[in-house]
């Protein structure tokens, strides 16, 4: 086994939903939740487990509020969640780039 | 969504475990099933079933002979499963691309 194995990818970042999640918040310095609904497609509840199992490691920060009488959840990417899709994305370079054409 | 939308993504070629399969067999013109076995690391059990599914997706062809006595499993990419994974490094370079620094 060597750098370009796939199988030392970062699971809380590969699956396709996930990645999709943590690359719309990469981009921003920090999103509503409503927003991320609408970007990404997701209903609420197959985005809420994602973001709840990523805030537990550590990769995103839920902050909730009020806006008025309307609750809103602020979604930023941590340092940690940076890093995280960059060593990701390193690593999936290193994969594609040892598939020949 | 768009060209980089990750959920556009093979499944069947996305997961670790698969991709790396996939991707030895892409540099071999075939391989042997102990071989690939020694190569990705991967018991009996954990290569049978996603190569049988592959296979029945058309993107493995498995060959079942004897050396002899002994049974001799030969496993290569069709020519869709080399397309497949074409396409899926060139999907997935794009869904890297759209990460920024």
């Amino acid at each position: 086994m060597n750098a370009s194995d796939p199988t030392h990818l970062d699971r809380l970042i590969h699956e396709p939903g996930r990645l999709m999640i943590m690359a719309y918040l990469y981009v921003v310095e920090k999103a509503d939740f409503v927003f991320l609904m609408r970007q990404t497609g997701m209903t609420q509840g197959s985005l809420s487990s994602p973001l709840s199992k990523r805030e537990a490691a550590g990769y995103v920060e839920i902050e909730k509020s009020f806006k008025g009488k309307r609750p809103l959840t602020m979604l930023r990417l941590t340092d940690a969640g940076r890093t995280g899709l960059r060593e990701y994305r390193e690593s999936m370079s290193r994969v594609l780039d040892g598939i020949p054409d």
